[in-house]
């Protein structure tokens, strides 16, 4: 589906059971769709990345914020503005590694999956994978590669959700990035 | 996927943006996967029954809202309080048949379309069916057997969006409903 370009900042509250929902059925359809959970883990990923370039301008136009001055202002903008804006929570930045080029996000909850189990035969489905590609495809738009993984899943029996993520390098601004 | 019943009221109030952009991403996919809009249309009618059943539950405990007199009263709640609460827009309830069996919901703003637009190859492609059928399975949950459809959508170049409803039959309480 395309997109009109004239992109306002009027936006709708809404609370997040009907989203849970819906991410739950296009879930479901990829695995219907896909052989084995690898393969609906990439999908999401890559459908997550689509979304994250588109999302970034919504983002950009509402949030205000401006060029972050290193990894960790990104990282507190992604956790504080970014989750509390789409999906109403604050995960909390940790797990610095020494250089300063990774860390982990802790999601407390995660409202992708509230009331949901993982069918046995799902154990390697990343349910919420979206999420990775979404971060990537966002932050790619404003020229950082960054490496964006699920460490552990409460969902798959950890005791919490950790996404982890890793800066690869600052992307040169005269390379257009699109669509995977 | 399934669901555990610990249901909470517990919410987070989130911006629609990345609600809509994974909407969109569902929609293109069942467009890959299926020949035709019909086809479409039809499974997303169904993934929205399949979300209404379990949405009503939550709709209950977050709302307060007993059962309803009358099919007029159904209408109010259905635009004023569930709208409002998952989709963050309030429709009017307006053009009510003489018998009061039949009326519309009409949507200023269309939270799922925002940005979208139809390509020419799926003019029969009703984007938004989803909440046709969230809106039957939920209602066949309190026993309202209904007929949802989009009479009208700004996608589809109509001047203004309108879900219609028509009142079928009450539903015997000990007939077991659930996934389709």
């Amino acid at each position: 589906m395309s997109r009109q370009s004239n992109r306002t900042t009027d936006s709708k509250k809404m609370n997040a059971e009907l989203f849970t929902l819906t991410y739950g059925a296009l879930v479901t359809q990829l695995c219907k769709d896909y052989e084995n959970d690898e393969e609906v883990n990439k999908q999401l990923d890559k459908m997550g990345y689509n979304i994250g370039v588109r999302l970034i301008e919504d983002f950009l136009a509402r949030s205000s914020v401006g060029r972050c001055q290193d990894f960790r202002e990104t990282a507190d903008v992604i956790a504080k503005v970014a989750f509390k804006m789409y999906l109403g929570i604050t995960p909390s930045v940790t797990n610095w590694s020494p250089a300063g080029d990774e860390f982990s996000l802790i999601l407390e909850s995660n409202p992708l999956v509230d009331f949901v189990e993982l069918p046995d035969n799902h154990s390697s489905l990343v349910y919420s994978n979206l999420l990775c590609g979404v971060l990537r495809g966002a932050l790619e738009m404003v020229q950082m590669a960054v490496d964006v993984k699920f460490a552990q899943d409460t969902l798959r029996g950890d005791n919490i959700t950790e996404i982890r993520m890793k800066f690869i390098k600052r992307i040169e601004e005269n390379l257009p990035a699109g669509d995977e």
